[in-house]
């Protein structure tokens, strides 16, 4: 598995924007959009990821909605492995299971498929999404990944807000590539 | 271009799982989700449209919330390009421009930022999404490409709904892989 270099670290760090009082006042917010639609950006990253999680053997990829679906389907598309989406409350078709988590001010629910992993017990999943704070919705995600019959190897994020303490709601393995 | 087989295209419509009654009574949703945990499935749809769009030299491609996030990314990291997301109004933490359309009752709003296309003049964009249904959402989607100086050069979808004439209200070449 090969490190990020400095180069390529900053190269990263350069190309996420820092967006002012979004989406609330004094909150500043780590816009990925400039990283996509940046392609040498998004090749350093998503070569680190392949290369990291290339040994891991991984049957499928659950992204979190909606931009761990970037991510997650990019990974799952270069190490050919199945894709999982998983989505806010009412948004899958068929037979879900659900888990809800606490937000600063109420709840949230979030949802996978049912037979996601399609029958494979035990089988072996990486999640992931670009941005973990609080940790709730990746910690729902991780029970979900359990309660369908998979095993959650690693939860990984494209940035990591430590001061948060986010992963320590999460049961996971955790991997963030850049943290602040 | 290499056109799918006979034996790809059967594989891609058994991948894909009809669910009755969803969103609501009497609709047959096509669920995408049984092709996404399908790597072969996944694989044959991808590399059908990384040759289709290989020769068309796309700076960006723009991939419509959320499910049109999943084959947008892939195919933009298969092509090197950059990928931009169009969302649901209040997401984009960034300058945004914003165009409504009309839903079956009401409307709805979708936005891009206003930089998306890093100032290239006339950036060649592909917009993709999952399902063309009435259209309403991508018609929008590429007035937002020629108002943010791209040139919408193909929208493409996975599924198209032939009986709701939805690529009328778009105003760009369509393609679609499968149609109904």
């Amino acid at each position: 598995m090969a490190n990020l270099t400095e180069q390529e670290r900053a190269k990263l760090l350069d190309s996420i924007r820092d967006v002012k009082d979004f989406p609330k006042e004094g909150i500043v917010f780590k816009d990925i959009t400039t990283l996509l639609n940046n392609p040498e950006a998004l090749d350093i990253l998503m070569s680190h990821l392949e290369s990291r999680y290339r040994g891991y053997n991984l049957d499928f990829i659950v992204g979190i909605d909606a931009r761990g679906f970037i991510f997650g389907s990019i990974l799952a598309d270069r190490l050919k492995v199945g894709f999982v989406p998983a989505r806010k409350r009412g948004k899958l078709p068929y037979r879900t299971i659900s888990e809800s988590y606490s937000l600063e001010y109420g709840s949230d629910e979030v949802e996978i498929h049912l037979d996601a992993f399609r029958g494979i017990d035990g089988a072996k999943v990486l999640v992931i999404d670009d941005l973990i704070a609080t940790g709730g919705t990746a910690g729902a995600v991780v029970n979900l990944v359990k309660r369908a019959g998979g095993v959650a190897v690693e939860s990984c994020f494209i940035v990591e807000l430590k001061f948060l303490s986010g992963r320590e709601r999460v049961a996971s393995p955790i991997y963030s590539v850049l943290s602040y």
